[in-house]
């Protein structure tokens, strides 16, 4: 009974995904989706490399969230456009929000879209939106187990950021595991370190995200600050 | 579209939830959802307070994941019965999983079913399993911000578990505030402080399971250990 409705639904996301794909090629964006748990620091994370981009490319941001516009606000602080996208109690962001949610960007010299998912770690891997580039986040705090137990956020990441690593020493958290058990289902994806409190890790992000062809093809290979 | 459909997926799970709520009266069983995001403590605060209620109670677990059975082996090392119900990628319990599950529970001398969902924040709130009762947990490592952006988790909890506490000198997580939001949103529930490091806490969620009416009418009010 349910696999059909499942199909259907993912059937009409996936043709939302091709038409946004087929709307960043035309006008040149790169768009990156970020992934995690509630609280893994997915809004630190923007708030840490946006900085260290702009100064090299045009940068938009949409925000997924159930409810409130706390994180939109942290981003328009930044002075970066941002749409917040509220999905009403809905778990995860598919192609159409995303789709809607360009409607009301109200600028066009964009080279960067970064894509704030809802903070769950199941459902937003199952929806396309048609991006170049996922990023999982996972928080220290939140335990060494969470690559096996959430095999597909970690399986269709193209980076892996282990977040709050300045709290390493106050868990259990095991690095070396994590990193055997998320290169087991995603064998030669890339693991990234950060934090805030000795920005650890941020600036290889944003050496990551420069590097992604389609953007390096626009805001050339201008050195990280 | 898709409105009709979310509408039959809850007819049903509310149909299932109504036989296993009756199955619960007829067998005299007090059952506990227990509700909160990847990480968050969920199977902790299981191991912390089984042994505080085995001694007068008889208690099973159900251990709700998308992947691995390792929660299930943390409460199987207990010596408590178990049952691991694997979602295959599902994002939360159905009331439909708990009743096949509870084909495969070997034990009919219960009095306490504490059933563990999937870590995610969301969409399990939605799905009535035929509980008595919710708790809702969240990390403080995880940050202040939950309870406004995740509201229908903290709205329909009967408890809710601040978890972690012996972190809050190293994380900008604002008790109060987090009260005043939770209460705003559920304004008689009551929030309790838990840490592994000094126990904290685990006493209180131990004796306010103990108070659950239909609980304590089977197993009295021994005091708390």
């Amino acid at each position: 009974m349910s696999i059909p409705i499942v199909r259907k639904v993912l059937e009409k996301n996936e043709r939302a995904a091709e038409e946004n794909r087929a709307l960043f090629a035309a006008r040149g964006w790169t768009c990156v989706n970020i992934l995690g748990g509630a609280g893994c620091g997915k809004t630190t994370l923007l708030e840490a490399v946006i900085p260290r981009l702009r100064e090299s490319c045009h940068i938009a941001v949409l925000e997924g969230d159930l409810a409130t516009t706390r994180d939109a606000e942290r981003i328009d602080a930044l002075g970066v456009p941002v749409v917040q996208l509220l999905t009403d109690g809905g778990c995860h962001l598919t192609a159409i929000h995303v789709s809607h949610a360009l409607d009301h960007l109200a600028v066009e010299d964009v080279d960067l879209l970064l894509i704030e998912n809802v903070g769950n770690p199941v459902c937003p891997a199952n929806f396309d939106l048609g991006e170049h580039a996922r990023i999982a986040l996972l928080s220290v705090t939140d335990g060494d187990d969470k690559p096996s137990k959430y095999p597909l956020l970690f399986r269709t990441a193209n980076l892996v950021v282990l977040s709050k690593s300045d709290l390493l020493p106050a868990v259990n958290f095991n690095t070396e595991a994590v990193s055997h058990d998320v290169h087991r289902i995603n064998p030669s994806v890339e693991i990234v370190l950060t934090n805030t409190a000795s920005s650890e890790g941020f600036d290889t992000v944003t050496h990551w995200i420069r590097s992604l062809d389609s953007l390096r093809a626009r805001c050339g290979t201008v050195s990280v600050h």
